[in-house]
């Protein structure tokens, strides 16, 4: 089997809605497929909220994974090794500056996993655990809602109301980092398990009257109190409050994850980590950073966004929880058509591959049409 | 004034050469020009080592910079605001992820810089002096040469004498990180002052074997011997060493700057850092990047690559030395035309912005000719 097209489409995925730290309105993301000699086509879609990466792709990354030997891209049975196609892509490339790079490497791993699984015949979260060994792995994945990005506040109960109705238990908000949370969580407390996501803009002055007023929540997780490179300022926030924090989501690699775990003073027993495979280089990537955590559980890794794919790294690797954009008619938003959500939880239709040729929607964006 | 056109050409500058980590054979390069409504353009070339960023240029940071109120890109004078420019450019961009990002906006900030002295009438180390009121600024500083890619090891000894006949007094040569160096050393040894770049390659079982054999050669500087993110290894190997360490060309941003700064344990009195100007958001992220290191000397900073922006950069934040490929048939190597170097320094010619108008070899890539 050889590869014999790699294709990028930039998709525009623009929406009048903010976070701490961006607005999104001229947001876009990347439909990645790779084309092979035997008819079958694995696809990748971006996770959202760092734009596409086609220039990427088609100037370094593609030109590479296409000349690369063809046998160089098999493992010993002769099927496509996703971690041998992202290190052809990354063939002379210096090491750190982690940007953009890991998340179009990244997307090319997670085509070839498709692949892979779609020749296995597999649903691909029983490629990966066959692949790396899980043992606990299964289709029934628990998921959490991703909402309240900062739009017109009297539609957030709403929001959220529809997101516990749909099915999803936990429920996670964009706060602003100031004193004026309290009030934007009160409105919702009492539903069901609620997180808060920070995006990094906590300021330091305020920091120890915030978790204090956070406090009487008991909130499931407060995401990004700190920026993502101020180790010392997470540390420093993990101090002040009991509560489980989250972070990781902006740290595209192994080593960079390696320093959050040396200088971020997260607490074993308690605090969560949300690497993402699909802007990290891809699960090889991701799986030794699994393997970097030793002692941790597996439950305390929540992979951003990352969507379908996402979900099956979740239920492939034995993880805690999968992100959703509960709004199924988003292409990145809601699962595979039919599936729903209950008490939390999803399990993963048994389709080959990822199963993207099951959201109407979404393949439309992967096949070009 | 107003900008009416950003364009950017990538330019193959591949050749048959390796360091440590990576061969050179497919290398690319941006050049960049920023045109107005009044007659000038501001020009900008890369930093070698990294590929082009000519695809994020065009679909990120050239439409949000042309897009940008004319009026926000100019200081209270009316004149271009180089610092602008590169935050208009990063409107949207999520914290973290400092890649490919930092290379691309940096190129715009160089750009916009080349047209402020242009329109100021100065050589660029003039208005960066007088815009950051650099006391001891002027236009001769100290640079060294750039030798010793791996291509044919016997042609080494060879392109190092022809360096020193050039004038350059300082030599780096690339090292493999391996007991062997030893001897590549020991041919070039007495001829004046000798660093060396390990490229990150050194390996940590080796490490003290290694720093005892360089130990006989009072090196000028001992270049990356740890890879970029790992500061825990960048600490340990200080400890093995007196001879200064040098290292940062790989973080591109004030928050792994910080970073290195916190946990790397490099030696206010002796370590060096090479921080790129050009590869990491520009002259304002650079200097915030001084400020940080407060109580380290200005002639510790050594930018890595950048060429004549580097130089304009040294001689006007009284910076310790550029780094020079000594080839001047290059578009990336040598200096001005007709400008020598001599006894290891470099007179910049009085020539309005950076002078790219005055190496014929490399305007004739900016000019797209």
């Amino acid at each position: 089997m050889r590869l014999i097209d790699a294709r990028e489409r930039t998709a525009a995925i623009g929406a009048p809605m903010r976070n701490a730290a961006i607005a999104f309105d001229a947001m876009s993301a990347s439909a990645v497929a790779l084309v092979t000699d035997q008819g079958v086509t694995g696809y990748a879609f971006d996770s959202i909220g760092r734009y596409g990466k086609g220039a990427l792709l088609r100037e370094r990354f593609f030109p590479r994974l296409l000349a690369a030997p063809p046998d160089s891209l098999l493992d010993r049975h002769g099927v496509i090794d996703p971690p041998a196609c992202a290190r052809a892509a990354m063939a002379n490339e210096k090491p750190g500056g982690h940007g953009e790079r890991p998340g179009a490497v990244g997307l090319i791993e997670a085509a070839a996993w498709d692949l892979r699984a779609k020749i296995e015949r597999l649903p691909l979260w029983r490629s990966l655990a066959d692949y790396y060994g899980t043992r606990d792995a299964g289709a029934s994945i628990r998921v959490y809602a991703s909402c309240g990005h900062f739009r017109d506040d009297r539609l957030l109960a709403d929001e959220v109301a529809r997101a516990r109705d749909a099915g999803y238990a936990c429920v996670k908000i964009k706060v602003a980092g100031t004193l004026e949370d309290r009030e934007r969580i009160v409105a919702l407390a009492g539903g069901g398990p609620l997180a808060i996501d920070v995006n990094g803009a906590l300021a330091p002055q305020i920091a120890q009257r915030w978790f204090a007023a956070m406090a009487e929540f008991r909130l499931a997780w407060i995401e990004e109190p700190a920026p993502p490179l101020d180790y010392e300022l997470t540390r420093r926030y993990a101090e002040l409050t009991p509560a489980p924090l989250a972070t990781g989501e902006n740290l595209f690699s192994y080593d960079d994850a390696r320093n959050l775990l040396r200088y971020g003073g997260l607490r074993r027993e308690r605090d969560l980590l949300q690497f993402d495979p699909l802007l990290s280089y891809g699960v090889a990537e991701y799986v030794r950073i699994l393997e970097l955590f030793a002692g941790w559980a597996r439950r305390q890794f929540l992979p951003h966004a990352g969507h379908l794919f996402a979900a099956h790294c979740v239920a492939g690797l034995g993880l805690g929880m999968a992100e959703a954009a509960p709004e199924a008619t988003l292409p990145y938003g809601g699962y595979w058509d039919g599936v729903r959500v209950q008490d939390g939880c999803v399990k993963i239709p048994d389709l080959p591959g990822v199963g993207y040729e099951a959201k109407a929607n979404l393949f439309a964006l992967l096949e070009h049409r």
